[in-house]
């Protein structure tokens, strides 16, 4: 996956059982996910947009711990686009030791918020991402 | 104080440290205070209200750990009313041994949200806390 | 599922799309998880006796938005044990309408923490399983 | 202050206020926290060592909101070193603009989790954070 961004750790996303909490994962591939989706489309903050997909799925494989000394980031990529869905494929690895710790796929479906019906995926979304993955889909 | 929200603790809200991480109380807190609004405004939701006060200062007293065993409540009351804002007292206590276990104020101004500037408290907040306190600021 | 825990929703559970975070439905299902071991063990707090399973993969269908305003609860069950494994299925749902909120399963494999291996499900977690869902696995 | 830490802004920092949740900023403060100590004390990381100090007292100012889209650093240093205490100053800035986005100080005290005891602020705390500011205290 080309799309890497290092996740700053913080002391609370640790629990009692010495390393990262599980349920925080899902916050760095929050991260991962926003910051790919403003380098695919060439915005500052995929935020700042207007939201036009939303999560639908979400598969993760939790492999090794995280502990609050590693150096890890977010690696995301998109693995296919449908009509009305897409899906994205991401992991959360260990800078130093390249070690995988968790490894995620999450399926977006084109959203319409104000009618709250599911829509297709727009045909900006399909160009920007497949010129920054540089493949068809 | 004679607002009391019992608490419900969450795996995730303890730290390598193996007790409820410092940051998390302030969660707390904000569930009391919102709590205590709802309760003096006779709303089912705080936040379904358009928002007329904002948090300006905070202090805290850190005085014993919270276990993820521990039965917690956040207990709310207002201390003082002045022109353009008012004092929450706050304390977190263990129900089962009464201990206090975390006590606070947080200063709270009347703010215009759309002017984006400090306002006076309204009449509303102050008649509704006065009856729910059932005394004169 | 005949285990349901109420969840008390904090405001900083929601994001700036006006509802509950994706990321914070796990802390949920983390907190029925562990009220479900408790009741299983007849424990106090799963937390507080030794761990000896471990989350391996989990798979979530996100269904419909959770707002601060509703009134949720976590539902779980067991649905399968095997030599080396067991699986929880879990939903949010909607304590008003009946809606589902939220549905998922979640892998949990049997794991030595002092030798860093997996192992078989405990006698005594298939025993008290068993016990508490009323069938064989 | 001459320690200074960038923060890495995450989605779920935010609420339905639609700013960065006031109960976050703690872990900010907490992150410029740990991060100090490591520098004053030459650790890769703080939390790797033994603790023998414990935040006692928290005072905060809020005085902008921060969006998702700022750049903000939050700045660490000790204003102030009693037998038993030491104070921690820190402010959250906008990296771009310079504002002063909230402001806080944190007392520290000396302690033994062993003994559960408070104890003296110790000699190798005063000598690295003496070294560290470049003055007497």
């Amino acid at each position: 996956m080309k799309h890497q961004v290092p996740v700053q750790l913080r002391f609370n996303d640790t629990d009692a059982l010495g390393h990262v909490n599980n349920s925080t994962y899902f916050s760095f591939y929050d991260l991962g996910k926003s910051e790919y989706f403003a380098a695919v489309r060439g915005n500052d903050n995929f935020f700042s947009q207007k939201i036009d997909i939303v999560v639908a799925h979400v598969e993760v494989d939790f492999i090794e711990p995280i502990f609050l000394t590693d150096r890890i980031a977010v690696e995301t990529g998109v693995s296919h686009i449908g009509t009305k869905s897409l899906i994205l494929e991401q992991r959360i690895v260990d800078l130093r030791t390249g070690q995988i710790k968790c490894k995620g796929s999450t399926t977006m479906v084109g959203f319409d918020f104000d009618k709250n019906i599911t829509i297709p995926i727009s045909q900006e979304w399909r160009d920007a991402i497949e010129k920054y993955e540089e493949r068809k889909f």
